[in-house]
């Protein structure tokens, strides 16, 4: 086994949510170890969470800026591998741009930014410098979402003709944001959160969801986005229809408002052969109703899987592998991309299985669309 | 227990399907007693049909006028109470007409006719006439869609924010209609099935699922029809936006081409204190999720449902009832409204638990505006 | 169409239950028709339910031997095709063997009688009139449980090794017996009821699913049963470990203060290639887990089915069917027996498939060996 | 966050599985940390095991004395916390004992060992030293089954009445040990696995889990063991009766020929007031069916779980948590138990929970009488 491949990550300090899931998510293969960091935006908040997780003084940073200057000041073989950005949506530019200018390995969380001028620039650097830049859409590491895009990728439901999306959750169904809650209070922010409420938070898991399993490129969209609550300022709650350039038709729903639902993302994909579901919750299964005979119901750990869902498996069948182990899985891939970079090579075949900078940019296309559609008298808006 | 009541039948002959499914419906609780028909609008094949039902001679149409005139020469005391009318689309409307107008309590299959002049020409025949006219939206049957409704009105989840309806079926995914499949012969064709395909047959019974559960109306609506089979040249597919008046949301998904799928409808409403959620293919369960406790599952037969979900039932909890049983509680609330007529009163409160013409017409126009909707550029369509 | 059969019924008057399931079954297909009724043992009460459903008066009689003397008066045309028994268990004894020896076609409830001694009469009774006698072990209608009883027999999951069955209600979980719940009443009560509490009650329905589906012989079991409420003298809860002829183990479970459970009916059958479940609560679905593949779910209404499962189908798939028409589905096979046996013929395969004294004797020797056992200080107790 | 407690691992090596499973759920939360190591029985693959994980060669072992030796020649502050043990079954004895009697905490994974005698004595040995001794029985690390702990100890389901518990799976259902699986090899030799199959490896959690939620102490049992696959000398199916010291009742099943099951360890309680039903392959769920209103499912990560449940969540609601989690929650009580012993101090309320020693012993003495049930003539054997 390779040592651990060094990160450093920015933002997920104290009182951060996603911070430690992405942490956790990469101790648990032993792959990846964290040895520097700029943990908040606040100085003395980023020192005393680097401290928590037992960083040297000499890597645990006050700003990001410090950090990236100090990774540059070491020799290559010292070196962080990758950065790791898990800020609120408003930061991620900044400190991706610059990582990716320096030549350095990027993870971002989605939605990667504001705008696509943003996005674009970002491709263009991680382009520029040849490197790795990895965007965490983590529901794309589940063994089951990876089966099902085999399966539509493959044929086995023939041509696709149906999409349907949804992600449902329900802790923003009253103003938690005005009752202290740092998760609720940024993402309802336009100046933190971006153009976009669920669409931009959640939606853009769905969009993903839906191109990483089918490839399927959208043509038009036709969206109604609401902000439920009393004086919400971004979108609580959004549906769209969409036409693919197949001539698929496509229906995302998103909701932060349904009261009394979890996480509740799921999938559906009708082809003229059959059709295929899969829920977020229950990730372990994938329900394929082939056409021309009885309902199968496809478990992870199955010896019958594709490649793609073996090798994102770690446990036996009937002992379930769950959220963290799907987001560790994005981050091996973003590992083996970067094992292959170092080495000069492009990843093998079936390695380096992850969403990257093109999906992120793809990602906050689709919510300027969105928000678009939505805001026009003339409802399709078409995606070029 | 009262004498069942008598009535005649007006299509449901050989080949037919679900003018057999009405039959075992009324036949159910021995409440209902065919007498007469004219049970296909080949003369022939209707008296046949009508001998395999036992029907005496002199009752056994091969027209429906002859029916009706037949009727109206016996002494009321040996009349039908009521005619049931289950043949293709495109005959509902004169036939319910002419026994409307005679002064004959109807119930006629759904989508009730092809345009909203022909239904309102219903609504003002039977309101001139003072009859029952019932439509068979089977599915409002169910015990479990009405406790979902009194926990909807009486506020138990709060003020409705979104709705999710869908009705997905697999069996027009290939091009049946081309090989001898009698009901999808005439679903198919326009002259027949009317304006709409998958809309008018199932998506009429969404629509109306959602009415009746929510009493919501819909203010606007934003459609996207497809005919995916070669050759079809009605939808066979189509998604709606939906805004309701009272400022709710809704989604409103409908398909015959969803491989796989058999008879999956399905209604979610999230409102301020909570979700319900209901499946036509488990319907024994309704799935209660309110924002500050754990999900609840009601079972049918449980002592702590709402009088009408409990009036609808006839077995235990866990002897599960079924399609015919829903179906059946429809008829048992037109036998209901039927009686009451007959005794020159009102129902009382509880009785008569049926969708009546008003909902018939009501479907016709969501039909309509769904297909101006979809066919027109600018795609929000009013409801007035 | 033939004209229905003709029935009468003894028991199954006013407040009872089960009588009314076995009309509303019966009535469900058109196929039979109630003529005659002896319907309680209450001669008042009796005629009192003849008159609710409509019974002419010479035939709504006070007392069941008075049905019998009158049906044998009638000539052989206008005489009942077959008696349906449907009392209290005590009672079914002395009417069935009456009704087989006058050479009457008998549906009996189970379990068939309180001793083996008894059932054997009623074999012999049967046998030598040469008469149809069916049993209403009604969930052998449903058409999963003859799906998987052809599975298993055709081998698609290899020899049997274990067997699971479980039958578990929470209806007795109180004293209700005590609180004017009638069906409780004589169901606790040894005079009434016979040997055995639940074990005859549901665990008889257990027994004879097994056997159904498997064919299974038994050679020897273990028992414990236990009356969990106070003051209660027949068992209202019971385990048992089962072994085969064939090698196979058993477990069967039953309760009756199961709280919060229903009639959770299930069955598993584990084999060499794969395993069988089954669950009455959703009877339109069978799983099937082969050894070499995915889960697979077979829904009712299927084309891949087997003859016997889609010969007990009226509604297509997704259109569930429930309790009332796998009950109806028993009394069609008994049909089919009576139509063959008046012209003088055996059955034609597939048809006549309802159980018969046979298993209702197996049932009743089920009841006193798991008793025997239960009682004894050896438990393993030998079935010969 | 204080230091990683520091761990040896004996066994897991190479080839190994369970081994890696411990090593990913103690990675899990960043609180412990591998140093040392005698991976193998063999010592090269031993040592190439230790290379693999990065072990410094000189705390890389091949031999678990070397190890213990190693350990007591440095001093305290560099020593290791704990030893965790995941050998085949018949290696548990003597490691554990030694390392307890050296005054190490232990972690071992079950059954603990091959007799009772054994079992006492590593009891007596930690006692002796006031060590920590965990068992990793690693499915009552499960939130929801702390959940369901807690609400039977609380009488949220009222007295026990009757536990169902049971755990199928089918990957033994073949030869597979004469085929080169290295985990079927052992499990299926006396010599390795003890005196049962399946009863010791998979009942051996049943019963634990039955002892965990419930607390009820076994009175008697009565077993029935088969070897059904031809050519295997331990059980690999097993079905017994319980009767429980409170007048309760149980049925426990095993069985690892279940073709095509997984891991479906499954654990139902009845009591006078309601029923709890938990499956392992579901895990985030807990239903609760109350004598009194409708069923509740309760969702992990929900706010109105009891604090042992919101204690071992790391992440929201409907972010799925699995097993490793729930590993990893064992290790966690551990870690806390040996904080507080390093401390000199018992553990706070709610702390250190995870099963010990006792659970152990008792896991091996119900193997014992299982084996002496199904072995004996009597069926029903005491436990004492």
């Amino acid at each position: 086994m390779m040592r651990p491949l060094r990160y450093a990550m920015v933002g997920g300090g104290r009182d951060a949510f996603i911070g430690g899931v992405h942490r956790q998510a990469m101790a648990l293969d032993g792959r990846m170890q964290l040895v520097a960091g700029a943990l908040s935006s606040d100085p003395d908040k980023a020192r005393a969470s680097g401290r928590d997780l037992h960083l040297p003084d000499d890597r645990n940073h006050g700003r990001w800026q410090d950090l990236l200057d100090d990774e540059l000041r070491r020799p290559p073989d010292q070196r962080i591998d990758f950065v790791c950005i898990v800020t609120p949506n408003h930061v991620h530019y900044p400190v991706a741009l610059a990582f990716a200018e320096a030549g350095i390995h990027v993870v971002c969380d989605k939605p990667l930014t504001h705008t696509s001028v943003e996005a674009q620039a970002l491709v263009r650097a991680s382009g520029a410098a040849g490197t790795v830049f990895g965007v965490t859409y983590n529901y794309t590491g589940y063994p089951m979402v990876r089966q099902a895009r085999e399966m539509v990728r493959s044929g086995a439901i023939g041509e696709v003709r149906k999409v349907v999306v949804e992600y449902h959750q329900g802790w923003l169904a009253t103003q938690v944001e005005r009752g202290g809650n740092k998760q609720a209070d940024w993402r309802t922010d336009p100046a933190r959160s971006g153009l976009a409420g669920a669409i931009g938070d959640i939606g853009s898991h769905a969009e993903n969801l839906v191109a990483t399993v089918t490839g399927l490129e959208i043509e038009a969209l036709c969206a109604d986005l609401t902000a439920f609550v009393p004086g919400r300022r971004l979108d609580d709650d959004g549906n769209l229809l969409l036409r693919y350039r197949n001539g698929a038709r496509g229906v995302l729903m998103t909701s932060q408002v349904a009261a009394g639902c979890e996480n509740d993302l799921s999938l559906r994909v009708h082809g003229t052969l059959g059709s295929l579901a899969w829920r977020q919750e229950e990730p372990n299964l994938l329900l394929h109703a082939p056409i021309d005979g009885p309902r199968r119901v496809l478990t992870r750990g199955s010896p019958w899987l594709c490649d793609a869902a073996r090798r994102a498996t770690r446990l036996p069948a009937g002992h379930p592998e769950a959220f963290l182990e799907a987001f560790a899985n994005v981050y091996l891939g973003v590992a083996e991309g970067i094992r292959a970079a170092q080495a000069g090579r492009a990843p093998l075949p079936g390695e380096a299985d992850y969403p990257t900078v093109h999906d992120g940019a793809r990602g906050v296309r689709f919510i300027e669309k969105t928000v678009e559609s939505a805001a026009s008298a003339a409802k399709w808006t078409d995606w070029d």
